[in-house]
């Protein structure tokens, strides 16, 4: 945690005291449990017998909490034995201090190591015997705590209260079930408001509210949890970012291959995956046979076997394969929400079987693919460069470690891609490269991922011949550019409002027609037939409405270009484009004729030019 | 069994007593078991004691039987009581007729339907009580047979003797293992040998074979049996067809939609299909829910999802969807065999939802899609028109299957495709479509379907308003047109021999080097950027082997075109293609620019021209 974090998150615990103090002086028979700083701010779990807390009750607890700023109190430490502690807290009428206190005393006379240390978050020990603990007090509010706080209540930052829900005593749903209090914290007014216009932006953007209003998928009682359907439209995405993902790598030399679903498990004993995945694998029962299968939840081992079913060159390689296909894993329900977290996940997964020595070449192509399609989506990349540490979890020859990771860092320099490294990040067979993708209202996700592999060649006794006819083992590399496809739908909708652009756009072009004549719909029919030549997919309003409610219709929906037909329309082949309004377009003029207007689009979404200012 | 059919049969069983008879002449203490007809041919169970027949002994037998056909012997039919049978048998150290005669007499005192008609297929009876069984008789050879037979051996057809192979007696293991020999008959030498040369050309075009000399699909035994594993070579064969599938489907208005591999089995309950397919469902195990999951063996219940996810109106109709989709079926271990038969079966899917009057129209579109497909792929195409019969099996509306009987005929007729009718064939649910395709060498496989569904609407509740605002119900039909994509690879492959045309050959041209300078290896890599910039999918033989052995090697490969790359070729910047034999290419001049000759073969690529001759 680097100091400025440790510090804000200080500021925030101290703000946990403060709201509690304010709670205090309003309701003053409050029994309080436990009131810890979290990401981006802070709770407290309160009791307060038959009074629930509403919305309506932050602005009076804000206004006493500013008070309690404004007087700026210092933030005192006092200590005392447990016993002396657990007297103070029957005086106070507080039982769930003292249940902790209690709990603490019975640890302590052995170890406090077996109790839940969020839970006695407040008590200060040497892990092993506990004989005094600590108290804040600021004002005439005192609360058993470790600390540490601010120096007073006058330095705390700019916060809100944001939420109130209710939560058992420490987890536990046979407990008495207590109402916890949330609030924001930053350092100023302008990084709260920021966070708070985040916050309401990211709930207008929610790809699941979205995908409802863009018909985009769908999730059905009788097909389960976690197992979305894509419409037409929805599909349209999907194939347009995973038709540029594969472009990119068939660009790169990969081949396509085709892979089942399902496997037996002896697959997976070999690549050593049953033990690692365990729980999440979805087991498969034939009711022919007495194979043990299991749907793949990577596709790593059975491209293995292809690679493996004839004999390698080192002319041969690197062997660079390229697959979109389906893995299933078997997430906990509670997870599963929208796009971000399904069971069913599409991969553009691609697995490359080089030489040590083509390592570098291959990560450099690697990451210009990658950089090539965040600039396409508008997405800026920072990467995290994961090496391994001086601990002997690691497998694979040292040296190799060595140079691989040398050999990232060079690449990464090498393509001016912005990054920092951790070691001790990577996984037990390899150093990799994670990227993270910052959408447009400023939220980092982790998208596509670079692995080294230096264990499944050995495990599944991958080969190729080297000039000298002996053996050697090649080095593995994974990579999936977009990684999941439904989660990066769920971060890429988010990221565009639902405002693609033309190339990704479900719908491309609409007309409005400004009358139902014959004349009017056999017009809108050609320029249908027209676009639809060029690729594009466009769709024609023609039902009764007035064009004004088309025309709002139109941007609901989101589409990128509509073109109003009647009859001065009909007589000049011309027409006056109206485009949404985010694109800033420059090069389609104010009137243009339709087959000019028509093809312009089509090369538009052909070069993947996004002119969305996001 | 028509009439010509029966007369064969007669012809191929009297071929099994002239065998029979042949083999008593060269060994006379030959024991018989059965000697049925069979398709395209017949054959009988011997026990010759220590003798053990091999294909060696196939001339004199056919020596031996050509002399009884010569001798032109009358088929004489004799009867004899059951008791005087078996005096017969004992008399002529016949132990298996023995047994046969009496099972009958035990059988005979209630009743002979629980006996195997198979094997007492020698045994005249009248279904109850038997008294008397007949026998047939040609020169010095008697056999138990039920008939009827040729008038005299005379009248035998071309037959050749094929195999031998070991057969218990009476299909069970713990019986003693008897010899079963084989023959094919027909009616004329010109039939036989039209038959046997395409035997012998099918074993050429073994797809299983082709596949592996060509590198296109390869099985795993960690990954288990029916589960193909597709190199980069077949997933361009599986691409290039479904591509073509996709863009007839994209063409006619249909949009691609995309579902999971798995349901809750909820879904089939509600469809009907948990019933129905029982066994064949794989059963998914989730080990975090109590959910029962299974692989979808079909597509059809998901599509619907998607289709009652929102509202419609006889405006949107008819919804045209489609997929290409694996779906799993657990097919019995004994049944897999290279592609004819997978577990992991691919579809080319699509479902309509339309109304009544709209039968037409999608039907008609349907069938003209499916023909330009066989068209393309060099392949005759015969309908069967699948129609109910009268008895109560049927669900759905009387007059709803009479009027889309008559209009699948009308549509098929208006096609001028070529088809029969069949009573009585249709699903429960619906009349249906089946196509056969015609290989090169003359067999028939059943491809494309197209089904007409009256249930599954019911059962899932769809619906649409009416112009009226009523609610009604949309009909659906189910189409796929190349079927299982696997099983049409194999059927492909076969028809081909691997000798692809360019649009759908793994690779389309090659390069051959006259000689490994840097000049020369710069001068094909040009040339192999510029064919890759236009889609071509290229390789370059620039091993150390002789230009005679390139050549050969890339015959081997079935590349369709084939170009050397030399000093002339680096000066002159013209090339002399060589093409592969089968292909009937008149357009590629003996000279041309290589520009040009690289946008001639994009050309006929994109355009899916098949010049093969097959």
């Amino acid at each position: 945690m680097s100091e400025q974090n440790s510090n804000i998150e200080v500021m925030r615990h101290s703000l946990a005291h403060i709201m509690a103090a304010a709670i205090q002086h309003i309701w003053p028979n409050a029994k309080f449990g436990v009131g810890p700083a979290i990401d981006n701010g802070f709770y407290y779990d309160i009791d307060l017998g038959n009074k629930t807390i509403s919305e309506e009750d932050f602005l009076s607890i804000e206004d006493e909490m500013r008070a309690i700023i404004k007087a700026n109190q210092p933030f005192e430490r006092l200590e005392m034995s447990i016993d002396e502690a657990i007297d103070w807290a029957k005086h106070k009428q507080q039982p769930y201090k003292e249940e902790l206190l209690n709990d603490l005393k019975r640890a302590g006379t052995t170890s406090v190591k077996d109790l839940n240390p969020e839970e006695l978050g407040t008590v200060s020990s040497d892990g092993s015997q506990v004989e005094t603990v600590s108290f804040y007090k600021n004002g005439d509010f005192t609360d058993l705590c470790r600390g540490p706080h601010l120096e007073s209540t006058g330095q705390a930052g700019a916060f809100k209260l944001t939420k109130v829900s209710g939560a058992y005593w420490r987890g536990n749903e046979s407990n008495k079930q207590m109402q916890r209090l949330y609030g924001v914290a930053f350092k100023n007014d302008q990084d709260l408001k920021k966070y708070l216009q985040q916050q309401e932006e990211a709930i207008n953007r929610d790809h699941r509210k979205i995908g409802k209003e863009m018909n985009l998928f769908v999730f059905s009682d009788l097909v389960g949890s976690g197992l979305p359907l894509f419409t037409p439209q929805g599909t349209v995405l999907r194939d347009s970012l995973s038709d540029f993902s594969e472009a990119l790598k068939k660009a790169s030399g990969f081949q396509k291959v085709n892979i089942p679903h399902i496997t037996k498990t002896d697959l997976y004993k070999v690549s050593g995956h049953w033990d690692k995945f365990g729980d999440e694998l979805f087991l498969v029962k034939s009711q022919e046979t007495s194979d043990e299968f299991a749907l793949k939840p990577m596709n790593c081992p059975h491209h293995n076997q292809i690679y493996a079913s004839v004999p390698r060159s080192y002319k041969d390689l690197p062997v660079k394969y390229y697959e979109t296909t389906t893995v299933y894993r078997d997430e906990k329900r509670g997870e599963l929400g929208g796009l971000s977290r399904v069971r069913s996940i599409t991969q553009d997964d691609s697995h490359v079987y080089c030489r040590i020595e083509q390592i570098d070449e291959v990560i450099s192509e690697i990451i210009e693919d990658i950089k090539t399609l965040y600039i396409t989506l508008g997405m800026e990349l920072e990467a995290r460069l994961s090496y391994r540490d001086d601990t002997d979890k690691y497998l694979g020859d040292a040296k190799l470690w060595e140079t691989s990771q040398a050999e990232i860092k060079k690449q990464a320099e090498n393509s001016s891609l912005k990054f920092f490294e951790a070691e001790g990040e990577a996984a037990f067979y390899g150093p990799k490269i994670d990227f993270m993708a910052t959408d447009a209202i400023g939220r980092q996700h982790q998208v596509a991922t670079v692995q080294l592999d230096f264990v499944q060649p050995e495990r599944f006794g991958l080969e190729y011949t080297k000039e000298d006819g002996q053996l050697d083992r090649p080095v593995m590399i994974h990579c999936a550019m977009l990684g999941s496809i439904e989660r990066f739908l769920s971060v890429y909708i988010e990221h565009t409002a639902g405002r693609f652009p033309v190339w990704i756009a479900p719908e491309q072009l609409r007309l409005l027609t400004v009358n139902q004549t014959e004349t009017t719909l056999d017009f809108a029919k050609t320029i249908e037939t027209e676009a639809k030549d060029l690729g594009l997919r466009i769709y024609t309003d023609n039902s009764n409405e007035s064009v004004g409610k088309k025309i709002r219709a139109a941007e609901i929906a989101k589409v990128p270009y509509t073109v109003v037909i009647g009859e001065k329309e009909l007589a000049t082949k011309e027409v006056v484009p109206r485009i949404r309004q985010d694109m800033a377009v420059v090069d389609v003029p104010i009137t243009i004729g339709i087959s000019e207007f028509l093809k312009t689009i089509a090369n538009e979404a052909k070069s993947r030019v996004s002119k969305t200012s996001l």
